[in-house]
């Protein structure tokens, strides 16, 4: 179990395998976020229908609501939200810093109010891996501190706490069918990330996560960072870039050497009207799209590509009907998975390298909103 | 086209098929409500899925937003939502009647101001009839005057003058490929009703709806009213009981011989946490589900409960995610098109008389809220 094999590299991209209990990952692969044990608005159909594989839920979450013990006697979290493929859990402790109010970490562990009903709760590393052996995920994560990038004198302080509780994620992990990846920090420091890559690729983690990106850094220093980080990992364990990111991210990232992703973005984009298209992104909320005959996307293969036009789409945001929600989700992360899929045709033909400038230019303008 | 064939009859009720440019018509039949060319937070394919034959759409919503013209210009509503099956569109009298603050009749129609953004707008039945032709459904209604029915002394001018739009609706009507119902009024005074269903049954309409009821009446006064309508009707044309409704009403109006039903009643509890079920309403916050791992009903066959536990869907709803509107409206529906498709098979099978007291003591339950 959790074998990993790549089968074909072009430059630093890899494409691999990644063995678990619930069925074979390709690799680089991109996770759709289901925070509360759902992807929003979407059923486990349409998630298949889009080819998702990975799917991510958020231990902070599930722990508050309902409750890890009530998701493990339910089955855990697979069976609960029905999703037959494999899952992967964080370890709450980017949603600790990022979500709750208040806080106070100590060598132990984090306590921290709830940002449902303003409860007092603690985590620690061993209160983490339990609440994730609870929810069931095939992949999950060591507790780590994700510090504010900017904070470069606390950023040495955490990393170094990261360690120790990467170290006290893996005593404290018991179930065999779960892969428990490490976590890298260090912030933007070149010094300190080698360090912390070094250290986590030490230890018997079976892949490793780099954490602490895309939370207020530039897009140089992002890839500065995974110059420095993904050289140090072992060739044989896949690498997860956690919370990241936009198709740029997921190209460069790929090109530095990343297996696995996942964003919020694509579905928090829907809710907001925006969708991921080859002539830019788009809000589909604006006027011009009234009486558009088209698809959101002309090139794409998604349920709604195939079904719906752009009139439709428009009306029913207008109208305020969630399906439109659900329509663009499910194209917008289609977009994304469906990009992961021409990714790994490309390292497997070894053109992938070459076409990244290419792919790069053409997601470009799916950064900025366009209206028309 | 438009022909209607009952196969079998038991009682006064009746099963048929109904032939539609889109489609035949296995009768009785409930069809979804699509109020704005969706039956909200769902796909076609869940449509489909719990086997819905016929949805309808509400003129007053669909000529406000997005406008008919539009929608005629996206190839009509069926193109428009993508619903390939049946269709019926009322004549938004009775939206006008009931969402409009300002309203003004007079002989020649209706001016109202819109609820969306307080516009001024006027409807005849010659602009009803040009409205629903641009939208384009199989089945269209005459514009009507739904009037209160406790105030008697207006019903009578009210139904007179519905009975004169009739007329007007019927000049107006142009597409072959549109079957145009009349409307039978007269609130719930049994003279008046006579006198409404012999002026309508006598015009060349291809199907007759009942209106007016289930608007503040009591079930007897409903009963009643059905009681001397329907044997009035001609035996060879659907009868359609407009905005009808719990299941106990679509038992009581198959036994008195009705053929057509919709209500926006079982997407608009989904939406409210309640669900039919064989144990009775069920409001699916309640705590008592938290745990609870049998599907919403045990005896369903929708995609919601061969799929996921109460527990699940409690969560949904706690954690506020649509998705529990989906998955409630899904089941909300299948239970009442299975309850039509019993009810065919109790008609065919010279049964459902006989069955009928036992199915409105079996649905009684759910008229009520059940919450443990």
């Amino acid at each position: 179990m959790f074998e990993f094999n790549i089968t074909s590299t072009n430059g630093r991209a890899r494409m691999g395998v990644f063995s678990t209990p619930h069925g074979e990952l390709q690799t680089p692969v991109f996770a759709p976020v289901g925070t509360q044990a759902t992807v929003k608005t979407l059923t486990p159909e349409h998630l298949k229908g889009i080819n998702a594989s990975l799917v991510l839920s958020n231990t902070y979450h599930l722990y508050l609501r309902p409750g890890d013990e009530l998701v493990r006697d339910m089955g855990g979290l697979h069976n609960f939200m029905q999703w037959p493929n494999p899952m992967l859990t964080d370890s709450g402790g980017f949603q600790v810093f990022s979500l709750s109010n208040i806080r106070k970490i100590d060598e132990d562990g984090v306590t921290f109010k709830s940002h449902i009903d303003g409860s007092m709760h603690r985590f620690t590393p061993e209160r983490s891996i339990q609440i994730q052996e609870n929810l069931g995920a095939d992949i999950i994560m060591a507790f780590d501190e994700c510090a504010d990038p900017n904070d470069r004198a606390y950023i040495k302080k955490a990393m170094e706490r990261t360690h120790r509780w990467a170290v006290r994620s893996l005593e404290a992990h018991r179930r065999s069918d779960q892969a428990l990846f490490g976590i890298v920090q260090g912030g933007v420091d070149p010094n300190l990330r080698a360090q912390s890559a070094e250290f986590i690729a030490s230890l018997p983690f079976p892949g490793i996560a780099i954490g602490g990106l895309s939370v207020g850094e530039t897009k140089d220093e992002m890839h500065q960072t995974l110059d420095v980080v993904t050289p140090l990992l072992p060739e044989n364990k896949p690498r997860y870039l956690m919370g990241v990111g936009t198709p740029e991210d997921l190209i460069n990232g790929v090109l530095r050497g990343v297996d696995i992703f996942d964003c919020v973005l694509p579905t928090r984009l829907a809710r907001h009207h925006a969708a991921f298209s080859s002539e830019g992104r788009l809000n589909l909320m604006n006027a011009t799209f009234a009486r558009d005959p088209r698809p959101i996307d002309e090139s794409c293969d998604c349920y709604t590509c195939c079904t719906f036009t752009r009139a439709y789409i428009r009306h029913l945001i207008a109208a305020k009907e969630y399906l439109a929600g659900t329509l663009i989700s499910i194209h917008n992360l289609r977009a994304l998975i469906r990009l992961m899929e021409e990714i790994r045709v490309a390292v497997k033909d070894g053109s992938f390298t070459e076409k990244a400038p290419g792919l790069l230019a053409q997601w470009d303008n799916n950064a900025k909103r366009k209206t028309s």
